[in-house]
């Protein structure tokens, strides 16, 4: 059977398509979640997706993927500069990791140039919108066969 | 009828008028509620007023500001210095948001100097105790006369 | 017989109106006047309104107001950035001191952060417009009643 | 009746014993658990044991102990260096309260060496594991006695 | 007729194989290009692959893409970090490019956190060796559609 | 008629031919007041030229310019480093503005690098003496006739 | 005869005029060829007129010019903000050199503020598009009548 | 006949003996002026003692003092801090400089440490309050007679 | 029989009990060396005892320790801050080490922050007093069990 | 009797005369011994005149100073800037000290700026050479006075 | 037969004798390379001397040196301060590289004081003019025969 | 008869042979002394060779060298980090200094990077192990012949 993903998305995405859509468009996570299905069909992997608001949500939701499933994508929004707690959990589950970002956070304020979540992340994908997360399914399927 | 505005505190101030009164003064956290009813009543405006520990608690509480209400008034207290997630939950909601605190931040420890909430924010008003909040109030109700 | 406040304000200031609308407005500085003696008039306090481009002027006006007022508004635009000299002049009348911006100066550029008035005065209001000035007589008249 | 310890345990902790045992070795938090009861026994204390990933939850916490402990055993661990919120709240609770962590985290990555919990602890205990736990219970045994 | 993209390999990538293989793995520059062409056919692409240690031929090789290309992909290797005439060509071509490293450059040195080439790319690909020329493929085939 | 230009000079100029002679050579303000005037004739300008130590009164004539002059050459000597009040009058009267240093300001200590004032010039020129003000003459004539 | 000055063009000015025209205007670098061209030898200089995007090309030509020419006009380009190289062949070969830049490099990106070329070089030139070209071989003809 | 010297006191120096007298202590300027004339005529020196608020008319004074004095002790009181004009003005005049300050300015606030005034005098004096000032005359006496 | 112990105390211990005691306390050295004696024999662990104002004997003393102990205590005092020859000593030596303050550093100034003796101790203990030292005598007496 | 005072010079100082005298003149150690002890006689003060390149050794002679003496001169030369053993030494014995040094160390390099001794010491006095310890005995005079 | 060692020379060295001497000396290129000529030969090795103003055809020549040379001996001038693309290459080809400067590059320029070839190189060799080469042949001679 | 050079070593290096070897290898200071005294015999030198972990007596041995030896060599160990004493001692004797370290400093931890003594040395030598010692009399012998 195919391996599967826990796919965590951090605060504010859940009002995608309606937050600064100049910057982050008019997709929601809905149709992210969609997205993720359909690409996950096509790689045989089986998904779960999650959002929160909440930093310790997340967390507890990495630590228990350790046991539950093969792989992770997170896009950890604002708790991307902040947070040493998420990257810590992703490294104690020490499964293979990517980073998502919509947008191309380099090109943004500098104070979203530094990513915690990077010193854990197998590898890091951003600037493609909701594509990015097909992408990285990718990406990890092709871990997942090496 | 009039309009209505979100009223969210940060962690720790729920122990207003224990916690280290030499800085905070001895009004608590419920006379600073009175206080704005009293306030808002003049001014026609209504108030929901919550205080909360959790960082995930009030991007939620922001969030469902957006179809709820049309102002507010935000005293992240600690989060202020260290919280992207509540910029961005009010760049997102995307209402006029004014950030209160009872100290004037400025003359306190450096890392109290910066605030995340500042960024997005209408506007600032430190260093009043309780009054900010009254202050706030009619700011915003200036803000929805114009 | 009403308290008397001094309301100092800053270089080009005078130009309030015509400098940069998209950031100032267009009320004038002769506007914020008129605005500030009704104000004043409501709360039973009288007010000595006067604007200088030069630094040592308004440090010999702030020293003067500790003989003949009771307390401090300030606009120091530019010199707030620069200014030791006002901070210690704030500082040496000890009156009850309130720094007002018309603009959020927190979401300007990084230089216009720092301010050395902040660390003298009672408390902080930006972001406001002309308003801002409304807000400082009313907190002024609050810290006169306590 | 002896004096009461709240020991408050951060995010991940409760994967000790699986997580990088490189750093943080085999023993488990139940372990350490254990290893604080027996401890606290000899010496006439009772002990609150609790860990939590969430910040808010580790405030709430803090809080509650103003009321019902003499004394506070902290382990931050990510939000050591990044949560205000938990440094106000053990101000704001004036209880003696002691910093622990198992590793050296002077030795590690330059973002560990900051703690905002040491701005606001009586002392710091690190680099002894497990037995980092006993030593601030004897340490806290030590101020009861003062 | 399909799409044809430039891709520019930066310097010692043809050294790949051979080069620190503990960090960059056992394949060859000729193998990313070889699975490259294989990833154009299948989406329609042709490419343009190119490797060269010298910063001027690289800027050369990307103004004249402007007349040839639809779209870029370069791993600017060691001048990712420090060229700003590469930047300056790509904002100038004005071509969707991405940016791809074969390691996650974000958990190496610290001066190989900073991307000049990030300030001008559409996206970011690093951490997923030969993998990432592929994602990358399958990106701007994506732009390409929109 | 022609176009009139406001030469501003600042702090210590006055002193010019006598300061610091192997930096700032032997020409006196009152020579460069001259070169400015025929040259100025020959290219059917008028000119009015100022040299103040005062800070404030710098600022004055700036915001004067705004209604007699057509464009601005200035050297604001020291308070080319310190000064936001110059710089926001400059952007205030919205006039051509060119800044004007007699040495070469970047080859000499690290204080006289940064320049409030090049925040809002036009140009800048530094480093030809007397010559400087020529040539600023020439690019404001430049300007006048686009 | 007159004398002879070598014009050094860095990275990308060969696209002028295409290039990001919103900052750097429409005119091409023909065009400004043919401006240094009328403009020289209406000051009986005569010039060499040159680009490359090769850093190396660059320290080349600077460096024969020291048998060639009296005198040396730089438009580094990105190399302006990266380059020690080309600092040290200016210094090396001894002559005049005049730093020119099109926009005015102080008011965009803080990277751009930085110039090596500006600790060789005699004076500096910027924002004043085309015209600078013309106002650095005016300042080198006055150097030349030294 | 004796030397003569000029004795320049910056910003609210004219408030000492009021202006926080836990710093300054109760000696006013005119008691320091008293002091300095005594211990003067001790020294066979006569000296002129100005106070200003004014940045400007300290840089006018400090210029004119070239020709009518013989050296100059300068207490910039905050303009030591931000005022290049004024080191400008030293370095320009060529006197013999003495800085005092009353208070041991690098034991208070971090930007008390930073003197420009430093940068252009020949000696430093600080912390011993009105006394100070007796010791830089003696200093310059000492000066005098090399 | 028992381990033994080298107990390190750097510059100005011995004044314990007359310096500062508002931070240090009344305890005196000779205390310290007291408890320690009576806790060592408690844990069956000799103890030898040492102070000095000289880096060079610390350096010395530790070097030695390397064969006539097996584990070490030091409070480097001032020498913490600035001591890379006591760090290279500690590394070089090899034996298990606590490095223990009587204060809380981190909660003083900035420069108490940075400890050079961390980056190669096991263990850190601050903020206990004289309590500290036997706690650490503790803590070695663990490690030297397992 | 007199009160006595305890002068300390650093390293280096004792080849005064010979090392750099463009930097710190041709007077020897030996000549500022005689100096102070003539000057010290006219106040009827004793001296202890020591020269150490020990920081050890320093430390030592300003602890006993605390038994022994009434006030402490210090120029601790190189130490100044490293020394916080010296600075605790100094706030530790709690006598008035004032630190000397011969050169303006804040017109020399960066690092000379940065004092420790000044965070304990009671004044400053630097760059009137020798005459700065005859300078110091009058400070410490008139401090013994009050 | 000998081993084989490739010296490259970055930019500007070609210019050597004629540039800034005081800093470079009149040695030339040339005479370094005689000398290196000589010094190979008593030590049975034989060189390869090139010279680059090119970043690319120095990176190039090193990689080539992988299956040609025994060692490495580079002296990138400007190259030093700015190549990651240097640095990586020396990684890359894995021989014993020395670095060599002619000047002292600590006691220069601050830009000068860092160096990515340090990363790389073994051992470093700087101060010694010409004679540096031969030091640096003669320290390779000694690896060799390890 | 031949030139005269003291070799001095400093804080552990005493330990050579035992302290972690993996860096600094099993050749012991004895080992380099023999090393030292034969090549010093080859180019007709004689040789004083000390050892010490106090800085005080380095820089004792360093002010003697100034009449009993005409150069130095001298590896710093730690204090090459932290003393200002001894860079002032080997300017004050005026004699050729050369700096050695058996390993690349520069490839060590950030704090190495930095290095006093090489503001006053003639040159530098490191990563040579104690070849490096042989490297510097080869290169004090041919400053000799000069």
């Amino acid at each position: 059977m195919g391996k599967s993903v826990l796919i965590v998305n951090g605060p504010n995405l859940n009002l995608l398509g309606q937050r600064e859509p100049e910057i982050y468009g008019s997709t929601t996570l809905e149709d992210i979640k969609s997205l993720c299905e359909t690409s996950a069909r096509k790689r045989e992997l089986t998904i779960s997706f999650m959002q929160s608001n909440h930093e310790g949500d997340m967390v507890d939701a990495l630590q228990k993927a350790g046991s539950t499933h093969d792989g992770i994508i997170i896009n950890a929004a604002a708790y991307t500069h902040t947070s040493v707690a998420l990257m810590d959990a992703i490294k104690a589950v020490g499964l293979p990791c990517i980073e998502v970002h919509l947008s191309n956070v380099f090109s943004r304020e500098t104070f979203r140039h530094k990513s915690y979540i990077s010193l854990a992340a197998t590898g890091v994908i951003c600037g493609f919108g909701a594509k990015g997360y097909e992408l990285a399914l990718d990406a990890l399927a092709d871990i997942f066969e090496q």
